[in-house]
């Protein structure tokens, strides 16, 4: 059987990772960013908006010509013309004068606010009487309010919202610059596992899970993943298709036979191939402990625990912050963070010693999210689907209580 | 100006939404099915496990030779074997008997319990003493306790994650009947809106900025989209460019032109549509009063607000879901409905007789999530990139007081 050479800390691992730099930056189209880490910041050219805007629908005005309007004492203006939207308001207001403005259309030279229709009454075809007063800048959009010529507009490492696209193709940004996506090959292994395409399953034996529901996950990431298939637990086997999936991918996933009574062709594999540093065999948590990681030259292997849930819990913890650095994401507001505070509903035992990643589901009554961890046999597959996410319960403590407001890391969703 | 026709409340809205059956189902293969919604609820075909299989690593054994056994009075046991991983365990296990066995591997006949490797001492090379007792099923996955032959897995309506798309492959069900994704066409309009692709905006003019985040958001949600660009605010153009969309895509989002301010081709080109009947003309909602939405024989068309942040919230509260029922989307648990608890920072007033979607941002602080009221001036773009969500203020409420727990409603992370 295995032992484990280098068990560490979740914590350390954590430290690892940080050690990988981001991919490099490739130029794309805008229509493409969405979802896209940005490799650089990226800066308006130009104010926005680069003329006065009206914000209502109304009258544009010079603010002194309205001062102390009222019902009972109205302003009287001379209507002379109207903006068009879109167009450039060219025509100057001369004092007793308004324009007719719809909303987003450009206030003309002199005018200097926009009464509201509401607060106008028509007198004829050319006169208004204008009933409460404006101060200059009422119901304008200022040039370069918005938006000004020179300011940041998203930092390099953001991940790219449809909202900040669309603020980027405000601005006639067309491409930008973004850290190239992880190319993520897959492969199954373990003298148990079958395609999961076989009809009749013959006795001992259980489908291949891992590489549709890792790849499922690496797709909804955005990873460009590869789907190896399961290749046999021999190391002739198992050197060679590590050797190609790492010649041609940024990242290698190995689930299966890096456990405790697998054969450590694993390490064996890695031992064999140049340049590979074991950077940890172990991590001291559960579900997950016989993970390894390794970097081979520029590139970067996992070994990941064959069992569904520990897969599923080590790619969530571990394996998916790193491709994220690997494109190159640096900012994550606390709603990009796959995370939510929930209220334990069962206490939660645990011994010293280790983290314990314990799944459990969530749902949300009088007003509250409630986490209820599962039980069940970690074995079983069915939890995979029920499980929400995990909470940790940290080494040194002997469980939580129930009632404990916890933060539970959320699986896929 | 445009006269708002049919002004209805947001929940007549969601009420006509309702109207609306899924698109039809197609078969894909499971390599392809995250993401997607199951037309059909999935049943399983087999008892997993369908062999009795050992939890843990240590000894098949029969319980009732380990009864009673302790540190002082263990039990000895003959070794007859050793379970392969993967393989039908076919050697019969007979009184005083125990044979190795790997967590995962398949009991032998006669076995009813695994005895952890921790619980035994070695005597000699065929021989152990067995420290605890056992009980039947103990560090064993009983046949069918995972999942029982004919247990449903997956209801009908429940949008596949990764981890359910494992389920299906540890079942071998490598194909899946599931609603087809609808096709979009995203249009622009109006006078002031000219390609993001302008180099030197002219004066008086805004960039399309809704073909992009419209259509980010709808990618993000898997759409199949079109960008159509921009079509000149003109009948025959509008007409033209419409009937196009509608006859090529289930959805059509033409942003702009349906405001008050803008002439209402919209609903001109609607009335010489055969067969469109306008469901409704406004909605009492700000921002995004002025959205239309019809349906043209089995199609169904939007008119959005131009103002970007308008149409983004009008999206995100009714084009999504009606999209998510298009797509046959029924189950939804509480983790992929994009709602928040958070608590108001600050007072949020609102007036009477139509509902407030007001902008918010988010931040996590004191291990709770706060929502801080974006007041900014809501033609301002620089708030597309900036709010986190919205929080509703109903009808008949004159605000929302600072501290109130309020459901946010996010738009797109």
């Amino acid at each position: 059987m295995t032992k484990f050479l280098k068990v560490i800390s979740p914590s350390a691992v954590l430290k690892i990772l940080e050690g990988f730099p981001p991919l490099e930056a490739e130029t794309i189209g805008l229509e493409a960013a969405t979802g896209r880490v940005l490799a650089a910041s990226t800066v308006s050219g130009e104010d926005i908006p680069a003329f006065p805007r009206a914000t209502m629908d109304g009258f544009a005005v010079r603010a002194r010509d309205v001062y102390g309007a009222s019902e009972t004492i109205p302003a009287l203006l001379e209507v002379v013309g109207k903006v068009e939207m879109g167009e450039a308001a060219r025509q100057p207001l001369t004092p007793g004068q308004a324009i007719v403005i719809p909303t987003g259309g450009m206030l003309p030279p002199g005018a200097d606010a926009v009464v509201m229709v509401e607060h106008t009454q028509p007198l004829d075809d050319r006169t208004i009487e204008v009933t409460r007063p404006a101060a200059p800048g009422d119901n304008v959009l200022q040039v370069g309010e918005d938006l000004r010529s020179g300011a940041e507009v998203l930092p390099a490492g953001q991940r790219l919202r449809p909202q900040d696209v669309g603020l980027l193709a405000a601005l006639g940004i067309m491409s930008v610059a973004v850290h190239r996506r992880p190319r993520v090959a897959v492969i199954s292994t373990g003298d148990e596992v079958v395609s999961a395409g076989t009809a009749q399953l013959p006795l001992g034996k259980t489908r291949d899970i891992n590489s549709y529901s890792i790849a499922g996950q690496l797709r909804q990431i955005g990873a460009i993943t590869t789907l190896c298939g399961i290749v046999e637990d021999s190391l002739p086997q198992l050197t060679a298709a590590c050797r190609q999936a790492l010649a041609d991918h940024d990242v290698v996933l190995l689930s299966g036979g890096s456990s405790v009574g697998a054969r450590d062709y694993t390490i064996q594999v890695l031992e064999s191939l140049p340049g590979a540093e074991i950077l940890f065999h172990g991590i001291a948590v559960r579900p997950g402990k016989p993970t390894i990681l390794a970097r081979v030259g520029q590139k970067v292997f996992w070994g990941l625990p064959g069992q569904p849930v520990s897969a599923l819990t080590i790619f969530t913890a571990f394996v998916k912050p790193l491709l994220e650095r690997l494109e190159g994401e640096r900012q994550k507001s606390v709603l990009q963070e796959a995370t939510r505070i929930a209220t334990l509903s069962a206490s939660l035992p645990s011994v010293h010693g280790r983290s314990d990643y314990a799944s459990v589901v969530l749902e949300e009554r009088d007003g509250r999210l409630w986490a209820t961890p599962l039980f069940g046999k970690s074995a079983m597959i069915s939890l995979l689907s029920r499980a929400d996410g995990y909470v940790i319960v940290p080494e040194h403590s002997e469980g939580l209580d129930q009632g404990t407001e916890v933060r539970i890391h959320l699986f896929s969703r």
